[in-house]
């Protein structure tokens, strides 16, 4: 998996290893065409979707549709499922992201920002999924990135106009939450229009899930899930911000109209439009590490799995991080080494400087000065999508030797940290870890790896370390 | 122990009963009196300290010193124990924190800025144990602020020099460690001095441990512990700040004749002297967290004891809480409910705004933003001295119910954690932690407990959480 592995010729080679085969355990624990052929399996006329059976004689046409990153490889493994039974389908993915499909309609759009050729993909989707009846199938495969490679806008208002009631919002300080209140009254697809477009087709839906905590509402704007909000909540999260008066007035005119009754709402829960859905999430941060942690034990560690809900500024975790793996070593809580202690989730970074990096490299860079010295001791961060932050970098690993490296190479790592500026000294200490994309996203993986030494009773240490120092040790 | 109980009438009272408990338990565990005598014990003629014993006939005089802020509950304790077999004995505490004293002498002066109170008293103390030989047991009790407590500049070195010398190394941006190595070598009591003067005769010291990780050579400064550092060591940092044109004369002057050799160094490690000392910590986070634990466990809780590390800012490290607790929440990981989360150690609160809090009532402000909506959920954080920053309160403690209340009583949370308002909040909503001065000092303990609740599928909220919601959802 990691096409440069961070320990030739470095301290803890043991070490590092494992941590590059526990990283690659849950990675590919989430490939996404793995995730689908984990979770639809096909045994003659039957379809398992999870634990649910269908027969496949019951259906008269198979359509498949999606959108995101990891709609290509999911789309590929459902046709190796399906095979001809697939009448027809099209996903969307970003430009780049494609893959062999034999039935299945590529078309390639915009992200992060929406572009027209989304927008016509879009409209194909909708016009396929309303022609389907009661009788027909339809497989949706959501990934991260859906929502932006799936707009379509509701009629009267533009692509433009759609893009800028979003924008407007988040700059005047509305909430991820309170944006997707309104973006799913514009929408045609989110907040479970999809599943409207659908119906009274069976629709199997089947999720990667690149959202801390799966929120099926959430990931991709939920297309096929609830939408427990209304137009009037839409309306207020406007007024909230005082939009009135700058919102598109196109925008502004459907969200009255539906308030007042004019427009159909959005399904809610306990629509019986969802009787005939079955929403299964196929692969997230959850069994990344699971895998991970799997793999951990076969390496002969211990392992604790924290959470995979992790979040908080990433050199901040990292100082949580080091705390624990100080604790393995020094008083063998909460694990005796070797151990490993495993976390998924998306940490922040908080930009104050001009340097390149990501949340992981950040982290990795943050935690290096908290474990200087320490042996045995490796912690690093891991985006399973390969890519953190605007780096080709998955993630970094140092260990304690790390910041004396540094020191001999002439990389200052707490100016770097300073500057948001990771990468680049981790590209010099040769302790990136790349695997290049792996068309996947449950988001991030950390870990913290603490060999077997004696427990050594700890000294302050007199050289210079990180001026986090200081603040410890304050009365 | 808690003067106002933070359950009265509101949400989640089992949970903050427990929560009170805990907390009760863990400040009992590391009480300085109780402490001095689990690990101090007499049986007639023979004393036990920790796992050694020693023949009180073999000693002719029996001198008590020490300084902190348990230096009089220590004393007391050590009273009780060997009784009229003390010949003499000088303690010093921080102006009020007196305590009655039969045979050894209180001296109070100032903290955290050194007096001439301090100097005198620690004149007196050297004098004393200069004047030990190797038939006498000297006793030292060690507790935080024992450095402040205890100023003995060397000769030729006035007390508000040497206070000049600390101030002027830490606005130049030297950490702690740094500042340290300077001191031990201007200080006629720190970095083992104190045990050479007590020299030859047998040293039992006895430190109750208010730094994170219990550093012996740097609580109170390691009057009695081996110094690693050298005159040459203190230069350099003197050096690498280009303090030497503004540090007083006499100091360079002192440090200068030291690394030329005219000077003793401090005592290092293997020094014969040592085989004379026995070093016990006889009151520490760990100590405190494991009485924690054993509560919660009574209690009917799963306990995971995390670390006695914790450290990082106060308001990422309750994310990285909230994340575990959440986890354990939803997906029953590392803890089946009832579920209780404990670690100890010292957060940090980087000061933005102009109120008034502390770390532990920061920390909780911050979880209440994170566990808002969550039923059977409480977070709370306890300083073990009893006072939280600037402020009367130990602690706070929140539930998922908190920010709901807080509404309805018109206090905005998301503005009291941006200011560092904690403290004010709290008190109106009624759930500081109030125990009064605790006498000891272990640092922090900090806890989420998780009731048993069925594990809820989670939803997105659509109410208005912290803006960190917005980070925590961004792809």
């Amino acid at each position: 998996m990691f096409e440069r592995t961070p320990f030739a010729g470095k301290p803890n080679p043991q070490l590092r290893k494992a941590a590059a085969a526990i990283f690659t355990a849950a990675v590919r624990a989430v490939d996404p065409a793995a995730a689908v052929r984990r979770m639809l399996v096909r045994r003659g006329h039957r379809l398992r979707l999870d634990t649910r059976w269908y027969d496949l004689r019951q259906s008269r046409r198979i359509l498949v549709v999606g959108a995101g990153k990891a709609a290509a490889p999911m789309a590929a493994a459902v046709e190796q499922v399906l095979g001809k039974r697939i009448t027809d389908g099209l996903v969307i993915v970003k430009y780049g992201h494609v893959g062999p499909l034999r039935r299945i309609r590529l078309v390639e759009a915009g992200h992060p920002l929406p572009d027209t050729a989304g927008e016509r993909g879009a409209a194909q989707m909708l016009e396929l999924l309303r022609s389907a009846s009661e009788d027909d199938l339809v497989v949706c495969l959501v990934s991260g990135g859906g929502s932006a490679l799936l707009p379509a806008p509701v009629p009267g208002l533009s692509l433009q106009e759609k893009i800028a009631v979003t924008d407007l919002l988040l700059r005047s300080g509305a909430t991820i939450q309170e944006v997707n209140v309104v973006r799913k009254h514009l929408s045609q697809v989110k907040g479970g229009r999809l599943a409207q477009a659908a119906a009274p087709a069976r629709l199997l839906v089947l999720v990667l899930s690149d959202v801390v905590g799966d929120p099926l509402d959430a990931i991709a704007s939920g297309p096929a899930s609830p939408d427990p909000t209304t137009f009037a909540d839409a309306l207020a999260v406007v007024r909230r911000y005082q939009m009135e008066e700058r919102l598109p007035a196109s925008a502004l005119a459907y969200l009255r109209r539906g308030a007042s009754g004019h427009v159909a709402e959005t399904p809610k829960p306990g629509d019986p439009l969802f009787h005939r859905v079955q929403v299964v999430v196929v692969g997230n941060n959850t069994r990344a590490l699971a895998a991970a942690a799997n793999r951990a034990k076969g390496l002969g560690f211990r392992v604790l799995v924290l959470t995979p809900f992790l979040q908080g500024e990433a050199r901040e975790v990292a100082r949580v991080f080091a705390s624990v793996a100080r604790s393995i070593r020094a008083v063998r809580t909460p694990l005796i080494p070797p151990a490993c202690l495993l976390a998924g989730g998306e940490t922040t970074v908080t930009v104050h400087g001009p340097g390149r990096g990501g949340r992981c490299q950040e982290f990795a860079l943050a935690a290096a000065a908290e474990i200087a010295g320490w042996p045995e001791t490796v912690v690093a961060g891991f985006g399973t999508d390969g890519t953190d932050g605007p780096t080709d970098a998955a993630g970094a690993l140092v260990d304690g030797e790390t910041t004396a490296r540094a020191t001999s190479l002439g990389l200052d790592l707490d100016r770097a940290l300073a500057d948001n500026d990771s990468h680049a000294v981790f590209r010099d200490l040769g302790d990136l870890l790349v695997t290049g994309p792996t068309k996947t996203n449950v988001n991030d993986v950390y870990l913290a790896l603490v060999g077997q030494t004696a427990p050594a009773r700890e000294e302050t240490r007199v050289t210079r370390r990180s001026k986090h120092a200081l603040r410890m040790t304050r009365g």
